[in-house]
């Protein structure tokens, strides 16, 4: 049997484009024992794997050129030759960018029976939910009252964030790129909304938006975004960085805010973060999104593409803001 | 009875110049029931008061032009019509840039009997070794075979950060401006000293020094100081943000590193602070430091200047690497 993959061609020079990308199609090997084979019927794009598409160290190995790219996979299982994984579930894995595959089930997990579509585990109750939720809980530690700004906020982590800021009891003042997004953001209770591609100063809208300034500012975006957030937070605000978007596709490094110094004046916290090693309070995280999705306290938008096909473009996509929600690719 | 003092005769634009101050001789009115004269023994010059000649809001208020500069002060009570501050008893104070003043004790600390130089309440036994000590232990928590980056790391904080370094059993890496200031700290038992004024390039020099990467940066300096400190940190590194003096004399910001997706890649968290948040932790501070003085574990050194009329040049000397140690002006 033959499966379609999508492969890193060649690196990315700035904005990634479709000839940086090639669909080929390679055989499968035959079952062993205790092997199974994936349908894929999901796949996730996001923004970090643009860091993996860099020749460079990082808290995750880069992509090699002419292998298969990887990332957030939902399928289901249609032959198997392991009991722990019959025919007829469905499985999450990190083996997304390719129809079909042969594991062995090592990093694969059982989804549970839920009515919730299976496509929400690769976002609101998968690695962007989780990033949303431990980004406020464990690392700024958002408090009821306090004031909430969040950048990239209609994206698949930043639309997580201002939901869970409101149910946990913040003010939220959210940054988007177009007018579609921030009403959108308003119909889900935010309680101001800065499109940033038609402010004039951003700190200044920031400041009219938050005149009792920011305690929590969840960092999505970089750059610009970052100065306002420094000029406007309070005394022992907290920053947590989940992304700095706005730099990803930089041929040449960007400088960096020039206030720096709030850092001492504000007697600031700032903290980056990766999910995966806060993956143990997944089951915490999951019990709770789950109550949260089905008395519809959450809304989970997703933009979906149809076809593996299409997976390249759904990427690239991400950096121009085409997604409302988690960006997905369907593979059914 | 007439005391001298220094006011701010205008706001410095960039560096600071004589001309900024003005030395004024004022009448000091009689004592009341419940005041005493105080006649300074020494006074402190420190680079955060460089912030407080800017007209912004902060931590602590702004100097007002004509007014006397502030600042920590030792001084001897010479009259006193308060049993609680005899005369003959030294006492320290935020009432430095003058010789002589009359208080009712407010904000006054009497000092303990000690055979220590009573100066070294302005340093080692003050806020700046308080600095050190909270920044280490509070902010960075830097533990037993880690490896500490500390910039300033000559001046008056960073001696004594890079000490306190070595008794908690750190490798300890220093930045300073020059050859001499290298040569003394190597002395004091600092693994390895950079020169940052003759290297060329910072990041690669700390690099070579801390191979195994950098587990805590004590930031005095900024700029490329946190350039190099981020390139070189080790994952969930810590970075006591205490001060950037390379920063405090700009005339237009500098922009900041462009490698802060460091925070992302490598977890790293950022804290500022403020020493005199977490003066409740002084007596435990005054403690420890007060033995490791009597046994010759800590040495502080000092730079001394002599007279009121030198307390502006001695300020300005911060800002150009002209103290190795604590800066103090003697008012005897």
């Amino acid at each position: 049997m033959n499966a379609n993959q999508i492969v890193l061609h060649s690196r990315p020079e700035g904005m990634p484009v479709a000839a940086n990308f090639k669909q080929v199609s390679v055989e499968l090997p035959a079952l062993e024992q205790g092997e199974f084979l994936v349908k894929n019927l999901w796949m996730s794009v996001d923004p970090y794997m643009r860091g993996r598409m860099i020749d460079r160290e990082s808290y995750i190995a880069p992509f090699i050129i002419g292998q298969v790219l990887e990332g957030g996979s939902i399928g289901e299982i249609i032959k198997s030759n392991n009991e722990a994984f019959p025919v007829g579930s469905k499985v999450s894995a990190m083996n997304g960018w390719r129809s079909h595959y042969v594991t062995d089930g090592a990093d694969h997990t059982l989804l549970p029976q839920t009515p919730i579509n299976e496509s929400h585990f690769l976002g609101v109750l998968g690695m962007p939910g989780m990033t949303a939720w431990t980004g406020l809980n464990k690392i700024a530690n958002l408090k009821e009252g306090e004031t909430l700004f969040v950048s990239g906020a209609a994206g698949a982590v930043g639309s997580i964030v201002c939901q869970l800021g409101k149910l946990m009891g913040a003010k939220v003042i959210a940054s988007v790129g177009s007018d579609d997004k921030a009403q959108h953001l308003s119909k889900l209770g935010v309680d101001a909304v800065i499109n940033y591609k038609t402010t004039k100063d951003l700190s200044q809208s920031l400041s009219d938006a938050a005149p009792q300034g920011i305690d929590v500012y969840f960092e999505n975006v970089g750059g610009e975004h970052l100065t306002a957030a420094l000029n406007n937070m309070n005394d022992h605000g907290r920053i947590a960085v989940c992304g700095m978007i706005s730099q990803y596709n930089d041929t040449t490094p960007t400088p960096g805010p020039n206030n720096l110094a709030m850092i001492i004046i504000k007697k600031l916290k700032i903290e980056g973060f990766i999910v995966f090693e806060h993956w143990d309070s997944y089951p915490q995280f999951a019990k709770k999104m789950g109550q949260w999705l089905a008395t519809d306290a959450i809304k989970a938008e997703q933009t979906v593409y149809e076809g593996l096909e299409k997976a390249p473009e759904a990427f690239i996509g991400l950096f121009e803001g085409k997604n409302r929600g988690k960006m997905l690719v369907s593979l059914k």
